[in-house]
């Protein structure tokens, strides 16, 4: 470890357009390792994301989720075969099973980079949101990973596996509204070509988040989506890393 | 005009799924008017476009082509239309029609950022690859917004509407693999999910490009794409901006 020295961040997002899902790659160059995590990955886009990291150079050290995914398998499990070491990260709140449980308040650390976990339920009853340290050594503005809490201009259905839309405001209004305004909001999923927003930009302008919790709560009752097409197969899925059936399935 | 202050980058990458085009946002919030440019627009996808330029309070200044599209229809016509006073931009090489023509060298300010224009004909004759300044104010790393000249871990075609394989691997070669290796690339499209690269990356990974050029021309010779289904209608609506048969096209 290289003590208290100014890690240097290598950032990517990756998308897989079938699913509009967002994968993040987060890496310390300054490290000699240049260790990495995952966020969010995709099964079907492991052999993408591992070439990338090879080509990179970079030492994947966690696969992690958000939370428990309704509209596609986790690559997490994948990533535990393909790369031995790696360990799986997900919410103990979730259920599913991991190397690593966190809660609200835990670090997940590579190098001198650190990603620290909010509860922020409410689509699911295991959400959290990643974002990235507070202090001089970690990147300015912060970086918020809210899987599917925050959405740009929109926010996560509330009426699948553990949804509850009073639980997802004040999630919101407590945990990320509450962060700097110039801090960057990296979401699970976009469905109209945005890449990213702050959160001053939602605070003002999210339809859904900017009202108060009744009219939230209102708007929220009455979905206008289709239940997700892979909601049976990738919950379940998803509860064991996106191995299932698989004798050593975690 | 703020003299030599310095700028405030606002940035942001946009996608359109169907196309799989990314366009750019580019804006100085350090200046008070926040002066912005949009790099590449889609005709179908300006009233996004403009919706979120409004809510940042950006003033929409220009409107620019890397160069004349086959697979997607330009916005920067409707942008004219819908937001008086933009001016569109493309190379003069392009034989398109626009309010400001660009040659090698020439830059574009908005603020006190600029972009360079690199000739980087290939992809088609009149391409060109806008990068932002070098100097203490200016974004570090620098940006490069490569069109289809470099796309990540590949290239544009080159068997299209003056399409030219051997220009293509020396404007790359001479003007994009020339810049800085940490300069970030942000190219016109991408087709697995990947944002952004870099110079160093392409030098060192792109398939094709890593090639010498004899191999590079043979690769190119042999296109595994189909014609692009929208080539005859958005080549002919993008060289006059994408405002085919409206009596003030430009």
């Amino acid at each position: 470890m290289a003590g208290s020295s100014s890690p240097k961040l290598l950032f990517r997002q990756l998308l897989d357009k079938e699913s509009s899902t967002f994968s993040y790659l987060v890496a310390d160059l300054s490290h000699p390792d240049k260790p990495a995590l995952l966020i969010d990955p995709v099964d079907r886009l492991v052999e993408r994301d591992l070439t990338l990291i090879n080509e990179l150079g970079l030492k994947l050290v966690y696969a992690m989720n958000t939370h428990v995914h309704e509209n596609h398998v986790t690559g997490t499990g994948l990533l535990k075969t393909m790369v031995p070491g790696v360990k799986s990260v997900i919410s103990k709140a979730s259920g599913a099973k991991a190397d690593v449980y966190i809660g609200a308040g835990d670090k997940i650390a590579i190098g001198n980079l650190y990603l620290e976990a909010l509860a922020t339920p409410g689509h699911t009853g295991g959400c959290v949101t990643f974002v990235t340290g507070e202090g001089p050594n970690q990147p300015k503005p912060r970086m918020a990973f809210t899987g599917d809490a925050v959405i740009i201009r929109g926010c996560g259905r509330t009426d699948c596996v553990g949804g509850n839309s009073e639980k997802l405001y004040e999630s919101v209004h407590s945990k990320i509204f509450t962060l700097p305004e110039d801090t960057l909001i990296y979401p699970a999923h976009d469905y109209k070509g945005f890449m990213v927003s702050t959160v001053g930009e939602e605070m003002q302008f999210n339809p859904r988040l900017t009202k108060d919790k009744e009219t939230f709560k209102t708007i929220m009752s009455n979905p206008v989506l289709a239940y997700p097409s892979l909601l049976d197969v990738a919950v379940s899925a998803n509860m064991v890393c996106g191995l299932q059936g698989l004798p050593s399935a975690m």
